[in-house]
């Protein structure tokens, strides 16, 4: 692991998302680049001595040099700290996960796609909202048709916590998200807009290809948007919205879809994650659960327990763990990984949001007009 | 009542409304154009056979002229027969409760306004939804500075029934709705969307300036939209979005609103009208209910029965008829109204209405540029 | 109408419900038996002078003599002046619509359904909650087999009103509900309990046999209880529980149905009325909706409005009204009603509800024993 | 680990739990009381072959004698396999983790009892519900007071997979749970009546002194409930409902707990565990939400991320085997563990469950007649 040091709150989720499912064992760490804080950390996770590392980079050729090194690493880092360990990581030949979104930048993001295409191995991005059961079982009813041909897609992340301008008070989260040297361009957007975009696309199958975005920055001083309005289209004539925030009191984490298609629509909340509701045209709407009647083999693959016994954020973020974990393993047995675990996100879906973060600055500081995401920076 | 003969379905909505706190007595009628469906529906409301007519202008003429002729009167045709008979009605100096939107088009619109300003009568819009209590709660808490300075306002308006072509079936609603004869240059922006529009401004007190739109014709063959996505920008600096579909599954009347401010945000939803939800920063959310705890004189005003009694879409509406009634009662004996009862809609939002309308096509036909609705037309 | 004068609650009820489908005219009343306050009522209510009585055996015998007389009385009076106008009406071969409980006891009530037996006049009780058009909907489903055998009902009405000592601050609602001189033998179970039951036997077209009740008096001082716990066995073999509560904080009129067959289970509520549960074994659950996919023609025959428009208590109430007003038309016509209108409770739910009270007063006097409700006093 | 080979269900949710907070490691196990079973579902969880057992009583004592024997045990065998496993670790002096209810029928219960009383080692029960922490919160709210005295209390845990049956089909779950020599002489009672029972408790910190049951055998051929309707009375004066049912169509595993006090009510759903909903006598019901506003320590405490990332069951579990880890590390290094930890249920509550059961079968027998658990049998 990369980052997660003492204080940290990504690393700890990471941690034990990769326990939950028994796959994986934590033995070496670069989990602070100040060495005091790196070696606490390290020695608080029962990380042998000398697997604990102050240095990314060390820890990449050393780790790829031991007979017992690690297989894959994980980087839990504030953005603008993705690039490089990812880099020396995948130039050692050792699978990556890495925390979202992709980098801090475009140029590093290319930089990162080519030593991945480079390198074989397996990347994975975590975007964890897609290891959620029934966002699977959506996907997988959209690819069945159930849906028809969508037309309407309205997704949205609302949150509260920077309703008040909380990184004057020096609380770490909120320092290093409203500052665009660790952030990047964006703010909300970058940090669950991303989300909220990954979502739309990984339920429908479709890409955006254009929007319009309305960045703002309503904490006094801020630089970075603290909530976006966009209009999205998608290639095949599907329309919608996505609004991200974190200035709108009462939402925790409210990140919820909609898609509406010719022959039904769907909805799911991340806060009531275990049923989807589905009303066919012409039908009483129903509400699908996890592991309930009419759950696919998408949502089966994606669950631990019995229906009503709620599985939660920990389980979907596992779930990506679980199936990056088929991958690296079928990687290194050369064989074929199990076609299940391959909706687990990967360096293309890092891409896609790094493009829609570059085309959502764009629009918006030009006063909001139609962006095209293939045109806002970048080769993927 | 003009239009509501037998087969239509907000003539009878805007009865029982009349009737339901006992204000009204309908006496007289011009309830269809054809002569025998006229005198029939006039025959069936038990209006006397002297006072059903077939033609609205002869009906103003001869009503004003009875000593106990009608004291208002409502309309309720289609868009493109709205503004004949308000004018007919206000030249004749009768009171006149007319259905959204205010016409079929912006001139006809400005037409009225004048009529209105020249008149001196009062003039009602049946944005009903502004009947709920607790959509007036909702204002008051505003008002009242219980959010603080307004960020973000999310209102939507969601329908199914046109996602199969049921026009194609002779329905009647569904035919005229999508006809821009009989509606006018919006569709679901009209029928809908100017609901959620003055929601919207009714419930923040702010206008919006400018928008864009991206109108959508899912349905084939429809010339006018069933689907609408919008960025706002309301005056002060609020930012919002407006979505409404007449396409999308498993919604009936899903009107909602949200309002975010400095200080807090609430949610409504017409589905479920008779809560409000309320959450103050850095407090627990609370569920207002009109008529419990912490329910306001603006929400007490439009009750009529104890909380957990469920009210509807009919007492809502019925509460524009009652606080006109006041209006017509306060006008025709030259004291001035109750102050609650000036919440009911009336010219100015109607004026709003057109002009949302237009400014929504008017960007959408640009391809999705920023609208000023006061650039849209009309003098208002 | 006989009572509901100025300050009372449930007359107003009366009064809308009878207005909403223009079924009544209210021309007479005996609103008050203070002679000051029945006139100052009756005229509010613009009855005509001669018209607004002060007693109502009075009104029952110049009514039934006047050629224009009422065709039916409203007795909206507290418990214990159920009985006498009742009988007085009858008598008088006037068609009653009482406000239930029955009686203040069973002696009266027995009196009142021999004199209905007697007399051949409509009699209707106003178990308002019987007009939901989903509670139609459930019992139509039950009746068709939807469910298949029924194993387990659960009914329960919170509220929370009396949780405080509401009558000591002479709340003229508390008042009276807290005295057994004018509530009778039972307190929360006549108030509020009896719906339970009603709703409870309504829906699934089986009575209760046998109950054990445990009634509780919380509010310090109380003689009536404010709480009821009971066990419900049912002929058939069904099994059930009621809990009907005053003193619950949080609950307004938190009325809730669960039944459970061999086929499937509904849930119903009535502060969200417009929506109905049904889950077949083996399948997801799906939302029923008035005037949705899936309404029977029970839901259909009490519903005015589409579906997503909610439809409230009053329009519930209303429905009763309507489906009197059609059983009265028939009798003075001498024809048969629609069958539909024939849902609306009689002398039959009224005795029911007497025998509800009387068996859980002697169980719980009894320390909670098994009770059969036939052998809980009465003839029928 | 005793039980909980391949095939099992609640042993692999018990690892999961183990695991979840990094506080347990599985090196040893009688998984199976099949030697080949036993084998190979050791070495599929990678436990070392010379602690594979076939034997739990080889295995106690092995264990005890090794210097790096196991610390603690969980025991998750079918009921009627608790007692045995459970008596001959206590003798052996280590830990012991014991799946609910604590045993087959009172008398082994009351041998444990004693058992855990000589050792002086940790026991802990899993009522997992326990660990929720919005569970926690809800007792610390009542013994803080925010609730006034305990009046009503209403419980109830309803499934639907015995709705048909399933035992019938071999399927292993069911034909245990159905089976008296297996689960004892409690079906739905001991299955999940203990668990709403034990959340009354919990919760409330009152105990239930008599009880009325009527338990039924709804599933044709069933010797064991499958639904139990009670009424409940507590110490002090509270009364209650107790409802568990297995054949209530709809019903995953719908734990419900409302508390009314003379303050205030609470109510709580475990298919929604991350918000508790509380309303204070004449103010607006809020909701309460894990790691929001208004949480206090006990269920920061059992929380691990922000409010909005719903946290589930396997938390909730887990946090029982994190508050047991610190008891086992308490009593072994000498010290006082940590209060909080004590939150987690043990031999107590096991009784408490026995008796339960006992109470609730003899009550039933009866033909449902109030029943003290403490003349149910047993000496606690």
């Amino acid at each position: 692991m990369v980052g997660g040091g003492q204080g940290a709150f990504i690393g700890a989720v990471h941690r034990i998302a990769a326990r939950l499912d028994d796959r994986y064992e934590l033995v070496a760490g670069a989990l602070s680049s100040d060495p005091a804080r790196a070696h606490d950390s390290a020695a608080a996770l029962h990380i042998a001595p000398d697997r604990g590392y102050a240095d990314f980079a060390e820890m990449a050729v050393r780790e790829a040099a031991r007979p017992d090194g690690i297989e894959v690493v994980a980087i839990v880092t504030p953005n603008h700290l993705h690039a490089a360990p990812a880099l020396a990581f995948l130039a050692a030949g050792i699978d990556v996960i890495c925390d979202k979104p992709l980098t801090h930048g475009m140029a590093d993001a290319i930089a990162v796609e080519q030593a991945v295409a480079r390198s074989g191995v397996v990347f994975g991005l975590t975007h964890n909202y897609t290891g959620y059961p029934m966002v699977r079982q959506a996907r997988e009813m959209v690819a069945g048709g159930a849906l028809g041909d969508i037309r309407v897609v309205q997704v949205e992340y609302p949150q509260d916590w920077l309703a008040t301008p909380l990184e004057t008070t020096g609380q770490k989260q909120a320092v290093w998200r409203t500052d665009p040297a660790q952030s990047g361009a964006g703010g909300s957007i970058g940090d669950i807009g991303t989300h909220a975009f990954n979502l739309a696309e990984f339920v429908t199958l479709l890409e955006v290809e254009t929007l319009v975005a309305d960045l703002a920055m309503f904490g006094e001083g801020r630089v970075l948007d603290d909530n976006a309005h966009m209009l999205l289209r998608f290639a095949g004539g599907a329309r919608g919205m996505l609004w991200c925030s974190q200035v709108a009191p009462g939402n925790n984490n409210g990140l919820r879809l909609r898609v509406y298609g010719t022959k039904g629509g769907i909805a799911w909340e991340q806060e009531h994650p275990n049923s989807l509701q589905f009303a066919p045209v012409g039908e009483p709407p129903r509400s699908l659960t996890r592991a309930g009647p009419g759950a696919l083999p998408a949502a089966a693959h994606a669950t631990r327990i019995p229906a009503g016994h709620p599985e939660g954020y920990l389980e979907g973020f596992a779930q990506l763990y679980t199936d990056l974990a088929e991958q690296v393993l079928a990687r290194r047995s050369g064989r074929a990984p199990d076609p299940s675990s391959l909706l687990a996100p990967g360096i293309r879906e890092g891409m896609r949001g790094m493009r829609f973060i570059a085309a959502a600055v764009v629009s918006s500081r030009a006063g909001g007009v139609w962006t095209a995401l293939d045109g806002a920076g970048g080769s993927g």
